[in-house]
């Protein structure tokens, strides 16, 4: 269980980089991504091997960057279930499954991203890093760093979740708001990081964290049995997970654990803020900066994501498509799989049953295919949503 | 993998119930407990056996009450981490270990009790229950009712947390307030259970909670490679969880999973509803109902819990104790867990850490030894706690 990891590569240009030092962009600004020497990999991670590894995103050594187990920062980041919804699938006329996000540690799937991003940081030598949030992200990096002992400065916009403030000033982060959106914290953060020599921790401008998404796709491939469902519907704001997703599949094809066939991956974003489906639309290579962005489902309120060229490149290349879904519809659709599975799912879980009952009426979804909702997080972090009051009893009061 | 369960069993009179038709209290109104023919679970429930099996509370299935695994009503039980504490351990001077239950599905410990109760509700045919609960029961029991198709009636205390009421109300439960306590609640749900034939699914009112709490027990034997703590330090309200790992941890030894020592069992309450603590100083059997009670950590509030007796049994058999903290200290523990480790606990946690603190004091812990703190749940299922605002920040301001 030896990291396999060989250099980093330009996603846009192809430029190689030294892996071992830490890194950023490259010089044109786009996203490194992470290499492996793949027929190493293949020589000891197999399905046997990994039915008597732990239950963590880490029984996938050989493919993530960490290269001493030492530096694992973990706070538990167990295997999230893959349920069947069966009520659902029915009424829907699908197969239906759902990963569900919220049971990693700060309840939703940046734990991902901020184990392994933080445990590689700390292991080239980061001491300090800097990031902007739409919350969950901050909550996660957050609470990992306070593992590590790494400083944190995270900066989120002011209508950011109460919860995600409350985390992540708990676990130590030195934590600022920002009277704007997420691209305010962005450039706020990103002259800061300048200014102090802090580690840019924002979503893929440093190269690790896409690395931990990718176990979303490892683990759904593997609880499949190594196969892929037809289709996977993804919230989608800065798109890590998505790209995450597809970078893991292709890698298993590429050691031998799937056959190849990719599922159609399908971007949901709220009609408030859709960058991504007006680029997809439009068969644009790059979305452009949503202005007046707004949705209840705050952690896909990314006006103009860094990773759009490979969201998009992604749904181009998987016969997948993008579907803006309304407010209403994905609080219906929070309480409806609520109701009738008894998970309660952030809005953004919501937005993808909205988005399949959306493409179902299309016809996009045919009768009976294998469809995979990625629900990204607890309900719990959203207290707020509207809900009945229930009634009130005096203690002589009978039901 | 077949259910050893051969029989309920008055924990006070030893009277003897038929397990295979829904049961509630003994006829003497004590809590009925479930039991097993050890010899027959000791023949397939062995460490190796267990090395590959799920990771979840099913893994254990000869010492869980269920017959049939079709009758199993899962959201994904996953086994929650044991996680050393280094930085706490060393400023405290013990060796210590958290079990973060927070990561169950709807976070917290709850889950456990609600998965195996219901599932066995199911299997043996009851179609709707009612229950009282401080919040996180509710919340549990709910989803696990919502997932069955079984009809839910939750009565909590309007003080109750808003994040329980949130909860419970979105995975369809039919969710009542009373203006009073848990106790009052308890009362409500007495009367429509005797007036509707609904199940009475209080604590200890039905057998099988227990028997998925006990899980808890099992898994840190496990996770300790079949061994056991110095000390484990429980936050006690209903004290069902307590009662659980007791039970777990003799049967592991009568199977022959562990060599029969105990750990010495620390009950923690609040300062605000001590009845175990005020009992056990006095070395009473039962606790007396606890006027007045208050606490921020709201799931410990049971000014008198039906199963006081089995929680005291458990802290003299094993040389425990029983120990109050203040709503300061548990908030201030609450936040350095948080600071110091990563680990956003529930306020009910912070407790456990201040019980430890303070038995260091005491001198009743030795240095250096092995001390396990229970989670039961998440800091986010209590967003109001206090914490330190952010600063505001303009788009054109500097870190």
């Amino acid at each position: 269980m030896v990291s396999a990891l060989s250099h980093l590569e330009c996603s846009a240009c192809g430029s190689r980089y030294d892996a071992d030092v830490p890194q950023q962009v490259c010089r044109d600004g786009k996203p490194l991504l992470a290499r492996y020497d793949l027929a190493a990999a293949s020589r000891t991670l197999d399905a046997r091997a990994l039915r008597e590894r732990e239950p963590s995103l880490w029984r996938y050594a050989e493919l993530l960057p960490l290269r001493d187990r030492a530096n694992r920062v973990t706070l538990g980041e167990t295997m999230t279930p893959l349920l069947p919804l069966a009520r659902l699938g029915a009424r829907y006329g699908v197969e239906l499954f759902l990963k569900d996000e919220g049971l990693l540690p700060t309840a939703s799937f940046k734990a991902r991203g901020a184990a392994v991003g933080v445990s590689r940081a700390k292991e080239l030598g980061v001491t300090a890093f800097a990031m902007p949030t739409n919350g969950n992200a901050g909550g996660a990096w957050a609470a990992y760093a306070a593992r590590a002992g790494i400083e944190a400065h995270v900066v989120m916009p002011r209508d950011a979740p109460h919860v995600n403030r409350l985390e992540t000033v708990m676990t130590g982060a030195r934590t600022h708001l920002v009277d704007g959106l997420i691209s305010d914290a962005g450039a706020i953060v990103g002259r800061a990081v300048r200014a102090r020599g802090w580690f840019d921790a924002s979503t893929l401008k440093e190269p690790y964290r896409i690395e931990g998404k990718k176990t979303l796709g490892f683990e759904l491939a593997e609880q499949l049995g190594w196969s892929v469902p037809d289709v996977i519907v993804y919230p989608t704001g800065g798109g890590v997970g998505l790209i995450g997703i597809d970078k893991a599949l292709r890698e298993l094809h590429a050691i031998g654990l799937l056959d190849g066939r990719m599922p159609r991956m399908v971007a949901v974003q709220a009609t408030g803020c859709a960058p991504i489906v007006r680029a997809f639309d439009a068969g644009a290579r790059e979305s452009q900066f949503w202005a007046g962005a707004r949705t209840v489902a705050f952690g896909i309120t990314v006006p103009k994501a860094l990773g759009d060229s490979l969201v998009l490149d992604s749904l181009y290349a998987t016969g997948g498509t993008a579907i803006a879904v309304d407010d209403d519809s994905i609080l219906a659709k929070q309480r409806e799989i609520a109701r009738d599975e008894g998970l309660f799912v952030c809005p953004e879980g919501g937005a993808t049953l909205a988005g399949v009952a959306a493409l179902r009426e299309r016809g996009w979804i045919a009768p009976g295919e294998r469809v995979l909702l990625v629900n990204t997080g607890s309900g719990l972090k959203y207290p707020d949503v509207p809900f009945e009051q229930p009634a009130l009893l005096a203690p002589s009061d009978d039901l």
